[in-house]
């Protein structure tokens, strides 16, 4: 039941601290936000992400907006549209809004319960997930999922880091996922602060390294990831390169683990062909820490999610429980039960 | 018959000038080569790269070497160690080698016969690719294979460059080719030098792009790679990247063109089993232009190359043909025709 120190999301009495993300692995800053205006600029420079953590810092900023007076609904909106692609935002922007009538320390109390509960079912995510998983185990994953990415412990890396803690991982692999390299400088950070062996690899070296390690019968297992928004057949928005990686799966027989909390389950979207994917500059791609590395005037094109159809997917996990072989009928038949 | 304005690689009577492409697109500097160890240090350091313009610099490395009475055989293991997977620069050493015994200026000569063979090779080339391609086509290119790679126009970015030309292609995405981001860094700048439309994007959104294109009618006709060896079965080793987009490819129904000078051909080998990757240094994925962009300490994998076996690969374009299929059978066919 160990889970990560990291402390991304920080509620402190009157306003909330978050662990400002784009300057990690090189410094610990934090900024302090007072409402919801300051929230959603959060969400949207992506000092916070991953979808959970984005859902509970809007909470804490629907509940900020209460403590100062503000004006719920234009809070509402303004939280709502800072990212689109996640759901987890709307869930738990509609757990809020269902008590708007409340009182402030009503709406904190809210805020703080959604967090709690997401460390906890990542902790029971983390144990589904690591059942599938045989011994000696490798593992590959995309992004981060980790404690920087939830309320604690993670979704797909707390699969990871529970598996690793039960020895039954050998190796793990981390792609470096542009053009923000979560991977590299979050997933590599948090696995080396818990004293996890990773390797950090380029996104393009994925199928090498799949192949290669068939080769060598010391074949990758599982790429293990999670998900923004799941809909209801099963098809899943994650990180761009995602997709990429459950194709390559597919191509040398890995199998493709997707590990997420149920409130990214949209069950109005039909199919992935219903998720909007958002669009997000190309400067992120043109530029790394302020410094160009393409031409000036590149064009590029900077989707920031992809999605992966459920027939590419082995198993999603929530805390729930597990949906082998994810169709709309085994989707329905655990999340009714 | 276009070829770029780029000039990489320019001897300069007594010495060779060659354009320092790790500065590029930002910066037109150049490295001034008198002997064989200034160029194997070039080749070694990337201000060079691109397999058939590594064989240029090396031959005129050599015939520096010559020039000013060095020990050739010295001269021929320095230059030959300096990147171990491209077989044209063991091709053009050991057609300088040939002439060892001969002055100076005949060698001098021999270095340039190579360079403007190169030229004649990449248009011969370039018609071919370009025969292959229907109207309105799109392409999308790994790494660069252009000008900066060759003795000029280029090898699979010369098929680009002189099917847009003729007016048959509709647009051109490159993959950004980490970690050395050659795809972002070079095969843009040449492309909007030309004034050739270019979408630059993250290598882990190629096959989002595959499936996006797919379903909006739209589809990325061909994959136009280069290659650094090809083994007498038609296994290809190429940028590492190349093999990831092959089995995209194969999954999206694209077609893959691989062209390169029949000097990429190493008969000797079987298949890209036999094929040794070049590993280089973890700092490369862990550092980018001197910034650290993983935790310091992480450990990272940085195999230079992939091989993409002939069974994903449409066809092999040299200069003196089409091989459809590659196989050792269609392979030999062309080569001893």
């Amino acid at each position: 039941m160990t889970h990560s120190q990291v402390h991304a999301i920080d509620w402190q009495q009157q306003h909330l601290r978050l662990l400002d993300q784009r300057y990690l692995p090189h410094q610990q800053q934090y900024i302090d936000c007072f409402n919801a205006a300051d929230v959603a600029d959060a969400i949207r420079a992506m000092v916070v992400r991953g979808a959970p953590a984005i859902g509970i810092a809007a909470a804490y900023g629907y509940a900020l907006e209460a403590l100062h007076g503000g004006d719920l609904q234009h809070a509402y909106q303004r939280l709502a549209e800072s990212r689109p692609t996640a759901v987890n935002l709307f869930w738990a922007l509609e757990r809020m809004a269902a008590l708007s009538h409340a009182g402030p320390e009503q709406l904190v109390a809210e805020a703080r319960a959604i967090h709690q509960q997401d460390i906890a079912d990542n902790l029971a995510m983390a144990q589904f997930g690591a059942s599938l998983l045989g011994e000696h185990s490798r593992v590959y994953t995309h992004c981060n999922t980790g404690a920087l990415a939830t309320g604690g412990h993670g979704t797909a890396l707390g699969v990871i880091r529970s598996a690793w803690a039960d020895g039954k991982i050998s190796q793990v692999y981390a792609g470096e996922t542009r053009p923000w390299l979560q991977g590299a400088r979050l997933t590599c950070w948090e696995l080396m602060q818990d004293n996890i062996d990773v390797q950090l690899v380029c996104d393009g070296a994925a199928a090498h390294l799949l192949q290669q390690q068939r080769k060598r019968n010391q074949a990758i297992d599982w790429i293990i990831v999670g998900a923004d928004r799941i809909a209801a057949n099963g098809d899943v928005a994650n990180k761009i390169g995602t997709y990429s990686l459950a194709v390559l799966a597919r191509h040398h027989g890995a199998k493709v683990m997707v590990v997420a909390p149920s409130s990214s389950f949209d069950l109005t979207l039909a199919s992935g062909d219903d998720i909007v994917i958002e669009q997000r500059p190309a400067s992120e791609v043109t530029e790394l820490q302020g410094q160009a590395i393409a031409p000036a005037g590149c064009q590029a094109l900077n989707p920031s999610f992809d999605i992966t159809p459920a027939e590419l997917i082995t198993a999603i996990v929530c805390e729930q429980g597990v949906i082998p072989a994810p169709s709309r009928d085994t989707l329905a038949a655990l999340l009714t039960r």
